[in-house]
């Protein structure tokens, strides 16, 4: 049986961070820099945490995030080989449902809508290797988490973590 | 620790098969009557099945399902001594993934956001329990399975099912 993976949305397939400076200097014309984000978790990375919060919830914000580099021939390799899962905890934002599903359709048409899930809490996913962000979720996964490197996760120390899609297939590879 | 519930949407809370014929006969002019769906799947259920899985494509068909008798007090009362999540395969249906959320939000706004779960697949769901009408979702599920009787599973052999919401308490508390 093919073992199976829970991939992330945000931060690991859609580069929000990137979209998260360029919407903030936008709406709000103060321009922060990706290097001052490093080692602090979002809401305190930026000047206002209210402010950053109501980009989450604007039309578009999502739809038109750009795809972390590498993603779309990782997750299409990784497809031949797993069972491969979009695993979201896009529930808290429910303006973002559609716009999610939109994304993944234009730029991962490849994945069946059978094989996406859109969640509040992770920890009901079973699945063997989990790649988050988060360490809110990784820590109840049922499976071997992978934690995948954004600048707000810069200075936590776990066990597994991948830079880029290079080195999150190789990982996989290494241990299917 | 708690157990944990994944509780269907479609024909466990929402009153799919009522809506169905209500929809059918004001867009279609055809009166399908509840007895005749007894022991059929819907899809055959109905005069014409392309018809019918329009329905389920048009805005407020899920919006508008009532709600199965006895499914807010079942589901308040299971959320004290449970942990709830609700799990529905709503991604074969993108334009319902808003209308769902809003539809649990009137309807059980008790449930968090974080115990939602909009998913294809449900093999990837990890729970104690899991309360459905459909055998392939029962099939695959890795906890104790509860088959939720509807007209088009009523033919279908499984060692636990339950009637109604009330059933449904009864079983899941003598067993938690």
């Amino acid at each position: 049986m093919r073992k199976s993976i829970a991939i992330d949305m945000d931060h690991v397939l859609a580069d929000i961070e990137q979209q998260m400076i360029k919407w903030y200097s936008d709406k709000y014309g103060v321009q922060v820099e990706a290097e001052t984000l490093k080692g602090k978790p979002e809401q305190e990375a930026f000047p206002d945490r209210e402010k950053l919060r109501d980009l989450l919830f604007m039309p578009g914000f999502f739809r038109t995030a750009a795809v972390i580099e590498g993603g779309i021939e990782a997750v299409k390799q990784l497809s031949e080989d797993f069972e491969v899962y979009i695993v979201s905890a896009a529930m808290e934002f429910p303006q973002s449902l559609a716009e999610k599903k939109e994304w993944l359709t234009e730029h991962f048409p490849f994945i069946s809508w059978k094989n996406i899930v859109f969640c509040g809490d992770k920890g009901i996913i079973d699945t063997d290797f989990m790649i988050d962000d988060h360490m809110k979720n990784l820590n109840h996964c049922k499976g071997r988490g992978i934690l995948f490197t954004a600048n707000h996760n810069a200075n936590i120390d776990y066990d597994v973590r991948v830079n880029n899609w290079k080195e999150a297939c190789d990982y996989l590879y290494q241990n299917r």
